[in-house]
């Protein structure tokens, strides 16, 4: 039986990157751009205004004037209005390019402002410290031709915003992962269906879809009895269709548990079965080669949760962003905890923001890896290593995150 | 002026529940739950099995008896075989109900199997420790008519499962929030425009709408000239039909800044204008008796940052769930930093994960509000306080972040 980090790397090493499409820019937040943008004009484009005030030349105040009177006003998306007498001044304002003939920028609340002879005039309280001041110089931020993004960033808000300034209404990004959520077992009803006494309604298949669209995977749910006639014929064309299938139940060892041996007939290479850990140890993973990966949860439902997050999750996030390497995050443990079996526990946590910023874990009470309400009082697990009886309050373990605040 | 702090209690003031619309399960991700659900039968609606193994009555080996001949097996799904033979025992699944005359399930690894006569025999090898052992009991996790979920709750994905669970195919949920996205300035041009060369690309209502994507409310964008009579005729349906304005641009000291007195014109209440921080001083914040939220935010890039993020988000998150209470992160700074004047400044800073669990903020050199780019560097903002000058590495300080791994 393999641990969980050599099952971990086993299953990231076949993540495979996906191809692009080209989608309109706002589509593309969340997705991982897959070219890289330039800086089509510099940045600023211009020297840009960067307070409302008067532009002026500053040889004019370094030559001990004080008054400005105003030659013109340009607002805003109005053409340059050149300045042809370096004693006077424009008034301008925020966003507007400094005139021809002027080099700095005086704020309104550093001014006042009279009339003489019918003419605005204006007169520094404050002298601007040097030339310059209040200009936002062209090409300071970037020049033409410079990266702006590079391939491989997924795109946040910041990322769309620098987009739309060059122009960029579609992106390429890549593709989403398109994953077969597949549950199996008699025993599971329809959503809709009343279920007998001896029934249950599937869960499993929801939770799993639900989990891959926050992280902007595609999903289509099947089901299968415990029939390996059926499972035989209807796997294959999801194979060869999928990204990934994630199956829950029929792997552990009862006697409807042929999902290995029936996926093994299929051309799936097993990649390792069984896990040292609770929950969650029947996993079994494979790879189909040229088609889907397959990853085969127990399905007790906070087995298949625990498996969702520890491999799952991370594999498809690497397909999204191959060059991604991600803060494993941690916690610190809230009170003393004991587990002796020498295989990784994924102990059940409340979390908890801690004054400087860290994440103290609180253990709760579970009722065993069947109690699916229990975990609607969990945030996450900690992943108590296999080589530790006792664990201390105050010490810091990883923690696999399922709810954010 | 007033502080950041009396700034956001003003806000949040004016935050305000949202109706509910009914949508199918899976579209309830990430939305807040209105109704209570109760359990609709026990959680587990039967003595539920939990290892593959055989079931029999404690009492037997309590009587020193050590080999059970097989009476029936019993997959999940299939109704329940009673054991009327209490010296004998049934095969079973994990899943299964546990059938009449057992009480006990004893685990196939704990089990070795041989055939006497023909029939299949049990013998153990490491005996139940107790009855009810590999048991999940009947109601153990929930009774019927349980509250699951009250109203109030954000559906993750093990909200979702437990909703599958009691056969919830839709649910109703707080309906998205929509935000009117309005960006103002005569020196913006559209995405697919070739700006001439004192004009630049609106970026600012792309960046909103993306953040509002983020949080799952819904926008459209509207853009207006500097043009008193434009905004005069197409802001009031705006203020009648949507939940929120957010509008950059046109709240400075400029010529061209008479958004609020337009605002106050089409009777929208100020609450304030202006706050004591950098970036972002000039934010204006109203609303409409009986219609929208008015967020006018300055049109520096990176002010309408800081601002959508201090103020906007939060707002949004209050109406989608009232009753929450978000705990506000916290990040150490990593290096010492000096701020004189007083006033909040929003520092810019990328985030790293420290070995237990906390944040360490990296302030970075920033080109001012103007440098859209820099904020690619930037996971956040570390809100530092007014009453201080000097900002001592390994002090925490509130987080406003951007960027999530």
């Amino acid at each position: 039986m393999i641990s969980v980090e050599e099952a971990t790397r086993r299953v990231l090493a076949t993540a495979r990157p996906l191809p692009a499409e080209t989608v309109p820019l706002l589509q593309a937040l969340g997705r991982v751009l897959l070219a890289p943008l330039h800086a089509d004009r510099d940045f600023p484009p211009f020297h840009r205004v960067a307070m409302d005030g008067i532009a002026l030349a500053y040889a004019a105040v370094a030559a001990g004037q004080t008054t400005f009177p105003i030659a013109a006003t340009q607002l805003a998306g109005m053409p340059p209005q050149p300045l042809t007498d370096a004693q006077m001044a424009v008034e301008i304002m925020t966003g507007a390019a400094l005139p021809p003939g002027t080099d700095t920028v005086v704020r309104y609340e550093d001014l006042a402002f009279h009339e003489v002879n019918g003419r605005r005039v204006a007169a520094l309280q404050v002298p601007p410290p040097a030339v310059g001041h209040n200009v936002h110089h062209q090409a300071a931020d970037r020049a033409a031709g410079d990266l702006l993004l590079p391939a491989g960033v997924r795109l946040s808000p910041a990322e769309i915003a620098v987009a739309a300034t060059i122009g960029a209404a579609t992106l390429p990004v890549a593709r989403p992962l398109r994953v077969a959520v597949v549950s199996t077992g008699d025993e599971l009803v329809a959503l809709t269906q009343t279920p007998l006494p001896h029934q249950i309604r599937r869960s499993n298949a929801y939770m799993v879809q639900a989990a891959l669209q926050e992280i902007g995977a595609e999903s289509e749910a099947f089901h299968f009895n415990d029939d390996q006639q059926a499972l035989r014929q209807g796997l294959p064309p999801l194979l060869g269709s999928f990204d990934a299938l994630v199956l829950s139940g029929g792997v552990s060892k009862g006697q409807a548990d042929f999902l290995p041996s029936v996926l093994q007939e299929l051309g799936v290479t097993q990649l390792f079965h069984e896990v040292a850990q609770r929950p969650g140890k029947p996993f079994w993973f494979g790879e189909k080669p040229g088609g889907a990966v397959v990853f085969a949860l127990p399905g007790n439902p906070v087995s298949t949760f625990v498996n969702f997050y520890q491999y799952v999750r991370p594999w498809l996030r690497l397909c999204q962003q191959p060059q991604a390497s991600l803060p494993e995050p941690t916690a610190l443990l809230a009170t003393d905890f004991t587990f002796a079996p020498r295989i990784s526990y994924f102990l059940p946590v409340r979390l908890e923001l801690a004054p400087y910023g860290h994440l103290l874990a609180h253990p709760r009470h579970t009722g065993g890896s069947g109690d699916l309400a229990s975990l609607l009082h969990y945030d996450g697990f900690l992943r108590l290593p296999p080589d530790q009886d006792e664990f201390k309050a105050g010490d810091a373990f990883p923690l696999v995150r399922f709810r954010e605040w």
